[in-house]
């Protein structure tokens, strides 16, 4: 039983077919193939609009890259304390945007507000002795298994637009976002503001690679040269295009994104009956927080449950001490009997706790 | 046929294979996983000696990476100046590095020796008006399809070694290098005083996925952080371990590169024994460069034939207006038949030619 | 009256007068200069010990060479959130250092502790995921116009040593901080285990120039590079070497601080005094914080008293809608006789304002 | 004899006189000031445009930031190969603009050409493997004593501009090259079409300081930011506004330089008559480059003359064993009686020379 993370998983049969599919032949190098070049075509007919899209083999990369598009190393980007952005990546953004300062709000449920984010810009008021406010970054589904809605995105949007900030989604799990939401590609991004998107792939069924897909086409320009610079042109890129083909082919990346979120539903479902856990945040994509005694964590990890012990700053500060916080997190290939073994560990292991307690 | 270059190849049959086989269950991501571990494991052992290795995505990352790990901002690199760190990643070195100079040298056959070196070190006297000297960077094979022999490395090393000067091996070709020289990957480096190693793949039969190779145990510090830094740690890294075991595995590395090299050896002597084509350098590892007339050179694109223009500048400035100068890279994968009918299309393109021209 | 901050007057007229002796002749550019090497020999019998110095034109560029001496771009410097090199410096450090992470902790009185610092540091537990802690800074003379005792920094000290951290001090107000604490420049920096300190003058009598001092001579290395790549070498260096020498000359530098400190002690003796005003930090350098009825302010800011509406953070999130944070900066050239009036407008704008309102 | 450098000399009287008269009271800090905005104001004047300047400290940071608003990260900027630029200043140009290629070409005089331009861009044919050419930084006066002509200067413009490309002046002796050129200020720079100059002052009489002008406003967008972030704004800036004007006040920069560059004439005629010395380049601005028997310079040396052992990689390619090329800058405070006696000894010594080998 593995909820550590959805990346702990592997690839999709389909994903891994289309690899091999692709391995026939000469094809020019560093995405001037067939492959890449219908995958960029593809991502603009899934977000129904003109797009740049640019493969990448990281998340990390995707996002620093992006956010280099927006921010100068004189610049700022706001974002959630705890986005990946700000407390995951090594300093990564600051490396590819040459040193931007990446500013971590809090606010509950992983998310930022437009009311957050205003009253972090009102004390930008000292011009230069500040660095200056260049965009927001937002990550969709959040790192909380929650997610912004896209009348959330746009209230983001129309707060920043005007001061001539640009926005950024993490969509590390943006197919579980759009699959949450019941909503579309177009609809969570481009219509709701956003101006660059990291387009996740590898947590939802893919190998290695995502994107950075544009949508303000302003912000694209000379970003060849941004991934070249940045060693993320990939020679044999017809591997990263025949990837994100298959993954956007038939919708089998909302198909993969459906599926772990209706597991983390059945297994938040599950844990709300158990007494003795609190689920912590919304869940809306394929991840669940989940607060328990340490003895019921400790029983779990004995049986071979593997999960991450991660809590939000808000929620870990009102643990007692004889709590555990921990992260659980579904994928389109987590077994649905690992879901059901898990919670009746978590069941009939605290039966027996409070058995062995009398 | 394509000799456009060995990366326009697709991958090795048993390497996509591993990777089918790496498939099943689940791992630890970040590298933690079994299969990274015995890569790095397995790049000991073909080493025979102690090495801290790490893989990453691309070339241009694991030289902007390595060379970071040599040089800080303050810091100067000498190359050639063909050399791919100096021409053809669009400032990932300066990137990696935070700004480091690049210095490339002239030298016959894209190798540079201790005496241009040296003849550069000497000019480095005004202390912090110039970058520091910190290390030097050859390429082996050399992007003209040369090789520095052990001794050659070895000659540069100890006369930087002194001086608190590294040496970084860009190996994109390393195979080719090790094959053409009948000599061990441990005598081609660290016994010639090699710091690190850009250990190439994905040329010579790897889908994507690179190694950094240190045999300087100091250098190594902290490079972790590098890495995920520079958007270069994959989440399911499993893949690139699983590569990098099927290519080093029963020596289908050396054995691609003897094919890839045995091709170049073919193509040249058949290249040589055609009056009208001079062949510019030694032919040492898989690439043929040859300065050709124009009018064959057309003749040969309108057979469909793919490679690219590109000479070295020494060469290149003795040639005639009329001529063209084209490198021919050979694979392992590139078919034998390729090789024969390039060199009867060259033959017999000229009698035609010179018919024609009657 | 001027208490917008101690930069806001001139040079110390002995100051003014080493520029001009200076001024004769011929000298060494960029460094070679004697003034300059006499003015690095008098920095080390200050501080009774061997050090390196190196002048450089300004505190942020002061701050953010010694910084690039301790942390790489993978790398964390923690101190206080309001901190100059946190919030007032628009991403220098980061540029500096190559995008290292400031992270700014709260604290009272704009001062850290091991507490704090240690708490921090145990959220650094997932490796390369998160950058690597390599330093603490800490602002001597604070921003809030407090000080550390030598051994609340020892105790910083013993906490991160032994974790192979450094520690840096701000020292823009070092004179301020020496003189309130009635120590010597020895006992606040290197037996204390400071490892480098930005030695600030000008906010205390210079024109233009500060110096960093490095106890830890391993940090020193290569700093001259640092400090010319930096844009900070001064061609004509003897200009900072004289004024360096008049400052530290028979305890200049002191006794402008002792004076500053003086006037500020006196001023918030004043205030302390105002029923309206409440004093907020302790007053041990030469800044004073003040919080006052808007209305006073109001009249203060119309009888043409400058200062800044600045106050800490912890400070402000407790202060009535009806109140104004007010930061109040004394210098050694303030005119003791603007400390009365202000007083005096303090106590009698009230007086009437409080007849006013019957 | 000090013929080192002009910045071995020291301040001008009036300047000194200057600094001293902004010495009472007290001014905004960091650039708020009078002053500073004066100095600002009279730029435009004397440039009879409107312009955005900004006061730094050091001519090498005035580069840096000059060049960072031209090119990014992943940017060329194309110069002499001896420009100041690419080999004097320890990698700050890839420092302030974070890793652009600084591309130096060779050329007569410290002189690039549009051909020689032209040339270079042609070898830019694959898009993002190089970086992307965005500028050209001449020197004016040259690093060489030389000048380009307004219509030489227009020229390069003309290439470039319609690439997209902008260009620099490095105007370190900018005042030289005026009167060399016996023209105007704006007829030098942006009537000629230069977008940005850094306009020296310490080489020709003020003490610290230097300017950053923008002809091009859309370049000077956010430049405050950058100045901030590198460093660069001065707490105390009145007194580089004091500078500035006086600088600038009733032409004494041009008459400073009226007259170093008049010593400069009459040193390099009397060279001329000196049979055994050759002066290298065109004399047009306050340096002469002379080549001279061996023997000859030791015996200046040995007399007390200082100079720097310099000279242009062409023209040292073609001296002998037995020469020497040395570089003499002179100053408008070089006593003219020490041209006069360098000249003596030229003649004298080496009258004795012949002499003594007979």
């Amino acid at each position: 039983m593995n909820f550590a993370s959805d990346n702990v998983y592997g690839v999709h049969p389909k994903i891994l077919a289309a690899l091999a599919a692709a391995n026939d032949g000469t094809a020019p190098s560093y995405g001037g193939d067939d492959l890449t070049q219908a995958a960029e075509a593809k991502l603009a007919e899934v977000f129904e609009t003109e797009v740049k899209a640019y493969l990448v083999t990281t998340g990390t990369a995707a996002n620093g890259l992006a956010l280099s598009a927006i921010a100068p190393g004189y610049g700022a980007i706001i974002c959630h304390s705890e986005a990946h952005v700000s407390s995951d990546e090594c300093n990564a953004p600051e490396f590819f945007t040459g040193g931007a300062k990446i500013v971590g709000l809090s606010g509950e449920g992983g998310k930022i507000t437009p009311a957050t984010i205003e009253k972090t810009l009102k004390g930008f008021i000292r011009g230069e002795h500040d660095p200056k406010p260049k965009g927001v970054s937002i990550t969709n589904a959040t790192e909380l298994g929650t997610v912004y809605t896209p009348s959330e995105v746009r209230a983001i949007k129309e707060l920043i637009a005007p001061r001539g900030m640009k926005l950024h989604m993490d969509g590390a799990r943006f197919a579980n976002a759009v699959v949450g939401l019941s909503t579309t590609p177009a609809e969570l991004t481009w219509k709701s503001g956003v101006d660059v998107l990291s387009f996740g792939t590898s947590k939802n069924g893919a190998m290695v690679g995502e994107a950075v897909v544009f949508f303000d086409m302003g912000l694209a320009e000379d970003f060849a040269y941004r991934r070249m610079r940045g060693g993320q042109l990939v020679a044999k890129s017809r591997y990263l295009g025949a990837q994100m083909l298959a993954y956007l082919e038939g919708d089998l990346w909302l198909d993969n994104a459906r599926r772990a979120n209706a597991l983390a539903q059945r297994l938040a479902d599950g844990l709300k009956i158990a007494s003795q856990v609190r689920v912590a945040h919304d869940v809306q994509a394929n991840e669940v927080f989940a607060v328990m005694p340490r003895q019921l964590h400790q029983q779990l990890v004995a049986q071979g449950v593997s999960y991450h012990q991660r809590m939000s700053a808000d929620v870990a500060g009102q643990m007692k001490d004889s709590e555990t916080g921990v992260r659980l997190v579904l994928s389109f290939a987590t077994p649905e009997a690992d879901v059901d073994r898990f919670l009746a560990l978590v069941h009939g292991a605290w039966m027996e706790t409070r058995h062995d307690a009398r």
